[in-house]
């Protein structure tokens, strides 16, 4: 396969210049949730686009949406008869809070050891630049044997709120075979694997007031009904101590697992104690007879994201506060949908919140759960570009994350997702010390190379 | 009373000095639970040691503690035969968040109609300032008919902490017929009336620490324990939803109402509607068949007083956090201790923690509930005072409120306390907009006045 082979060859000379543009995109801040970092979002959305200009794209745009903007661009050197991949990334990342827990500057790549600590790192500027330097490579050797259309967001993070509109009104120019995503990770440093499934997301806020001011808890606590204690009381009986969720409906279009799904999650190198020892967690729930492996990636969960009520700060406050806060969601799975857990907490809500307290539910983001097949050309292609690189074949994996733009394609461009990304499950995404293992982002320039080939070669008529 | 009536019109004549006095009092930020506010606490301290000494009080001393410094100072011009109060007061304030929803810089006092909005204006540098100034005005006129004994800290937001040792090893020069303080309210302001209880107080601050560090929720979410949704679980399980407090143990020594009491408290002008209005709650909880004013007065509650766990920004983070935090409390009635509280609770900690989560339980203050003798000669000289000036009889309350110090100097100095203070219950104490009805300033100067009069008129051998 001399096409990349060379590709392969120049990705190795240029190794040291590909670190360096990866550290350049990890220093913009990109943080989509906050409003003071818009500015950065466009530098980030700005240094793609230049990339892509770089290695021969056009109709490169950085073309706005309601919020932030997405970048578009096309290379169809590969010609009319080669399959098109829609590229989809994000550029943007997660807040770095808890500032104090990190051990470097989140926006200043320090390499420790073998990896580079950084927000995005991971999540998914490594994974992004990857499949950018595969490109690069491609096109600076002996050229792509597949044609791209780029889809790359700035608001993956904050659960692509301006994605579905702009998705709906450029259908056109996202047409493909297949779309090809990055932001996944494989199991261990030499353990390939491929991503066939997603859980969804439905993401909410739920706030209450009770009294119209701060009071005093001396003089009115007994008396008066306090928000804080009343959203704890919601919150406790959302999801029994079991872990089982008890929003009305919940569990009535949840894919049962077979016992032969059960046995292949078993055989993987995940057990219990390999979960345990991951988070730093004093000791594993138990909801039934499932496994940590079946719960993080085959079963729906609530979990409580934030709380805010009161005084927080040092020492005490006799307060009895006016406002309580929570920041809550649940990850769904085959065939759940957000609307049916929407409808079922609505009617929860209404049933349980008691009149001493007005409310307010915001939704702050959504995704379909997803699978894809296992026998297609895009999972066959990236099997072998994976065994070609790490020298095993890959195992099949699900993940317990959510990929709104994965549902959402498949909805409404009709196109499946191959996840391909290189990250490591410990890699703290979303969390302090973020960081990416840098031989595998070496790694993974050249399985994308050989992907790429690969599925050309497997979408050729024979 | 020809003493008495000297020292009003003395009072009346520097009406103007009074407020100004006051008003550079409250300009002061002494925020006792903030350790970079030591600065302002040595400020507040030293202003009234300096009044103090201005009124020909002697021994004045700026005593330290632990913590924040305690003001002693006598005025024994009454001579040996003649009743000794223990004037006790704090200079020290609540913190002043939220302060977005203040409306005036909470330490710059501004007159809006008849109050002044302040932080620490009711509570309680209005009462300090007033029993200060009836001093005065008695030592500038005829002289004071009663010794006073001055006991003024810089803890009482936070609970006192170095008062319980500082009164231990001060004893001797705090012996007195009777504590006067300063740290209450009357009903209204035209209705004078006198608190013979107070509530006690446990307050607790409960950390529950999950993973190592904060997780991806779709990574993790199912696999791992979610801290922040056990302390909800916890929480909820300590209060049932009608408001009882379900710690073993808890209503073990809590003295029921009489069917008199019950009736008595029915005829005060606090109403279910009142307590709703003031507190501009949407409705009130209902416990069993009391009423507001007894859940408010009369029996012991929780509250939560603030909650902390993970991301509570703008937008969505999907963390998984790693700690949660809750601070709450329990008013005490008569016969419940703090001890019985906090052995309860620890017992209920130890049986409800799940294995999945660390803790740690901090116990931020405490306060002894406290009654005093309704026929007590303190009590009818502060009747005939009130009376006096109001034209009216007060009325005999309690307060929901906590008060550290009474219990304590009934335990440790065997002296009984009269609360005399002229806050308003709609004060907003330990709330944004903090005010002092100003007529009841000018009131409970003369009131003061005459209660020492009185006081030491009924001490006199008959």
């Amino acid at each position: 396969m001399p096409a990349a082979d060379a590709a392969i060859a120049y990705a190795h000379e240029n190794k040291d210049r590909f670190l360096e543009d990866l550290k350049s995109l990890i220093r913009i801040p990109s943080i989509s949730t906050l409003s003071e970092r818009k500015g950065d979002i466009r530098r980030a959305a700005g240094w793609i686009a230049e990339q892509l200009r770089s290695y021969g794209f056009h109709d490169v745009e950085i073309a706005p949406t309601a919020k932030h903007p997405v970048v578009l661009g096309e290379h169809t050197g590969a010609g009319p008869s080669a399959p098109t991949l829609l590229f989809y990334g994000h550029y943007d990342v997660q807040p770095v809070d808890p500032i104090d827990l990190w051990k470097s500057d989140p926006f200043e790549p320090e390499l420790r050891g073998d990896n580079l600590y950084a927000r995005g790192a991971s999540d998914m500027k490594a994974q992004l630049v990857a499949h950018m330097k595969a490109i690069e490579s491609l096109v600076r050797t002996n050229g792509l044997a597949v044609n791209i259309r780029c889809l790359i967001e700035g608001e993956e993070e904050i659960g692509s709120p301006s994605l579905e509109a702009f998705v709906l009104q450029n259908k056109s120019r996202l047409q493909a075979d297949l779309c090809l995503n990055g932001d996944s990770s494989i199991l261990g440093p030499e353990e390939p694997s491929i991503n066939f499934a997603l859980r969804g997301l439905a993401y909410f806020e739920l706030r209450l007031t009770g009294p119209a001011t701060d009071l005093h808890s001396g003089s009115f606590g007994g008396a008066i009904a306090n928000p804080a204690t009343i959203l704890c009381q919601l919150i406790a009986k959302m999801r029994d101590l079991e872990g089982r969720v008890q929003l009305p409906g919940f569990y009535d279009h949840v894919r049962k697992l077979s016992p032969a799904e059960r046995k292949e999650l078993a055989a993987l190198p995940m057990s219990d104690t390999w979960w345990r020892e991951q988070a730093g967690s004093p000791a594993l729930p138990t909801e039934g007879d499932t496994t940590a492996l079946e719960r993080a990636w085959c079963l729906p969960t609530f979990d409580v994201n934030g709380l805010l009520s009161g005084f927080t700060g040092e020492g005490s406050k006799t307060v009895l506060p006016s406002k309580a806060m929570a920041k809550f969601s649940t990850r769904l799975v085959p065939d759940q949908t957000v609307d049916q857990v929407r409808k079922g907490l609505e009617a929860f809500l209404k049933a349980n919140i008691p009149p001493t307290v007005t409310w307010e539910l915001i939704e702050h983001a959504s995704a379909r759960p997803a699978i894809v097949e296992r026998d297609s050309k895009a999972v066959r292609a990236a099997s072998r570009a994976l065994e070609a690189v790490w020298s095993r074949p890959p195992v099949f994996v699900r993940s317990g994350g959510s990929v709104a733009v994965v549902g959402m394609i498949q909805e409404l461009v009709g196109v499946d997702t191959l996840m391909l990304g290189y990250g490591l499950q410990d890699d703290n995404l979303h969390a302090p010390n973020e960081k990416q293992y840098l031989p595998n982002f070496y790694r993974g320039i050249e399985a994308t190379i050989r992907f790429f080939d690969e599925y050309a070669a497997l979408s050729r008529p024979t």
